[in-house]
């Protein structure tokens, strides 16, 4: 091949990206700080290790055959987790941690919004498409509102990721709060402030809630879930700490499915596995945008391996709820106006300093919790339930505090 | 909460999944079908197992701390990765193998195609919205076509997967053919038959290629490279077999990448680790869309641990190179008419009997080899090369079937 005679100039890089690319900001995951003796209660990791069995499976797993693909569709632990949860391989997908599975639902339900595509195509002619306008969803009854093709919903507050996957994927979003204290708005409520949309293209419900801690019951989740024309995806991340879970909804309505993951109750974070439960058309859907080996293989060994050995985890929920209990109690006695949870972490509002300040104090005697900066829950921080040590390490710092 | 009272029809699944999704098929992967004894020649895995010491540092890091999160962008791994090839940590990002970076590349920089996005709204007046036109691409100077920047763009035959993640994206394909005997054609040929998009917003070449095993120069790639005004990535999946590697290309040029992977030179295709080299900006852009967990923690253990163990690597690239001359001349002599290869595999057109047939009397003897049924290689079979005794079993068989 002959080289290029005339040299040209070099391409500029800010050129090549989507415009939309250069609306984004990257997602802040929870630091990871490496200070020797910190007592890490920020990232709702579990305190306890992955049972022994777990650990030994997986060691076991380690030898030649990391030469080798993985599974492709981690198809072992699909058929177990179908056993488990009393349905067919066909109503589970595997995922790189739940949040993967998050991301390609986006792709897989919502329409990138057309606003972002005229702006991109840069064309006076495109911009004239309105930006929302009644179309026939298909069942010929239902009129339907274009920008609900393009619309990510949820409410607030819920898991910070949501709306940065629709930034990503240029879809709109439909952020509605809870209530005052954190609870589902009645479905009156929902109608009336036509706020909600119901015929979103996709409906993201943390349940039970992060941060807030706080529960849903099944009936309000299915009658919820019942209103809606679009994916309603529950989001069950903590659910091993509560009293319900939605399940049964996953597999009794076609257009919801039930998210899961081994990271927090599992012990499982490092790697990486996560599920969703749903009617199979919407789960064969899903895997068509799937990476072909998108889930690792000791990943796959070491979930395999916790199914076998459910009792030592439902022991760690027990005692996890137990410390809970305990230290809400505590913090309670010390002026702390802490919210029911039925999840691995609490969130409270703190006495006598700002909660940011807490933060920071806390910090400073090698204690990290979690605080975020939007309106409905600035005045709180977010603490994960650890070992009894380390709610006693807390609870010694913040008398400390208050002294 | 109330509980609806007025029951509705269910929603039906194949309503509220994007018409995108219907229009697609789930990419094949290679069989990895348990037959004891099988010889499995068909997916380009590594013969030889890890190093001892990258099983044993992965073994060393199953412990309790597999219930934390992995460094989120694998970063001790970037670090180790940009001494090794000489540039920062911010010309590296690391996915959950290479085929998770070049899906995150065709949604980084290219857009969906306008026409899909018309066809989804389903409005009359969205279908006006011309194809192709002509579009200002920042820089004042060079007209691009709009359909360029939703256009996928590489040689055929190369990696399958890229059609299935221009499809998944709702992007134009442009797949222009090698030359007879898997040449790239010369940027003469390539201007003059207009067929090639030299402002495609993402070119996709493999090299050395696949499935033909033959490499290009870096010389070649170079003018090529120069020619293009949309981002380039040239693939080396298999670069560790080969005489020559383009990574200075991706130092030297803004919108070029490098792929690379720890999958088949490094014996780690279990463990899902693959990583692109660029210009921090490129580099930046993918981040921002980038899974927050995305690299499982025991996958990032084992890649640096194989790091610090190259020598045992390069041993086996030797080893296997070796094999390859041997087992090219023997097959030569059987009257097979091998490609010369720079990778792990061989492309070769069998006597006698059909490719397909072929495919099947090897299977009838335990040995697992590839074909494709696309016209340019459905002459040929694809073989992984494998050990020495896999080779000599491969020759015994051929013999039998040619007897």
């Amino acid at each position: 091949m002959k080289t290029s005679s005339s040299p040209r100039r070099a391409v500029k890089p800010a050129s090549i990206i989507r415009p939309l690319v250069h609306t984004l900001h990257a997602y802040v995951p929870g630091e990871q700080p490496k200070i020797k003796g910190l007592i890490k209660l920020n990232t709702n990791e579990n305190p306890y290790p992955p049972s022994p069995k777990v650990l030994a499976a997986t060691k076991a797993a380690v030898d030649g055959r990391l030469r080798l693909y993985p599974n492709p569709a981690a198809q072992a632990l699909r058929e177990k987790l179908a056993k488990l949860h009393r349905c067919a391989p066909e109503n589970v997908i595997i995922g790189n941690g739940s949040d993967e599975l998050l991301a390609l639902a986006t792709r897989t339900f919502v329409e990138p919004a057309a606003g972002q595509a005229s702006s991109l195509s840069r064309s006076p002619s495109a911009t004239r498409l309105p930006r929302t306008h009644l179309v026939n969803d298909g069942t010929g009854k239902m009129p339907v509102l274009h920008s609900s093709r393009s619309t990510i919903q949820y409410f607030t507050p819920s898991y910070s990721l949501y709306p940065v996957l629709a930034a990503i994927h240029g879809a709109r979003t439909n952020a509605v709060r809870l209530t005052k204290d954190f609870a589902l708005p009645t479905l009156d409520v929902l109608r009336k402030s036509k706020a909600w949309d119901f015929n979103a293209a996709l409906t993201l419900v943390t349940t039970p809630n992060a941060p807030s801690g706080r529960a849903f019951t099944t009936d309000a989740l299915d009658a919820l879930c019942r209103a809606h024309r679009g994916v309603v995806v529950l989001d069950e991340a903590y659910v091993d700490f509560a009293e319900q879970n939605a399940l049964a909804l996953a597999l009794k309505h076609p257009h919801v499915l039930i998210a899961r993951t081994f990271s927090k109750a599992y012990s499982l974070c490092f790697q990486r596995v996560g599920y969703f439960i749903g009617h199979p058309e919407l789960i064969a859907a899903l895997d068509k945008l799937r990476d072909s080996y998108n889930v690792n293989g000791l990943g796959q060994a070491a979930a395999l391996a916790t199914l076998d050995d459910l009792p030592y985890y439902r022991e760690n929920f027990r005692r996890i709820k137990a410390t809970r209990a305990r230290l809400s109690e505590s913090l309670g006695q010390l002026g702390y106006n802490v919210l029911p949870s039925q999840t691995n972490f609490i969130l409270a509002r703190p006495p006598k300093f700002a909660a940011k300040e807490w933060l920071e104090k806390l910090r400073a005697r090698k204690i990290l919790v979690r605080w975020f900066s939007y309106p409905e829950v600035k005045d709180y921080i977010r603490i994960t339930i650890g070992t009894d040590a380390e709610a006693d390490a807390l609870l010694r710092a913040a008398k400390k505090i208050l002294a």
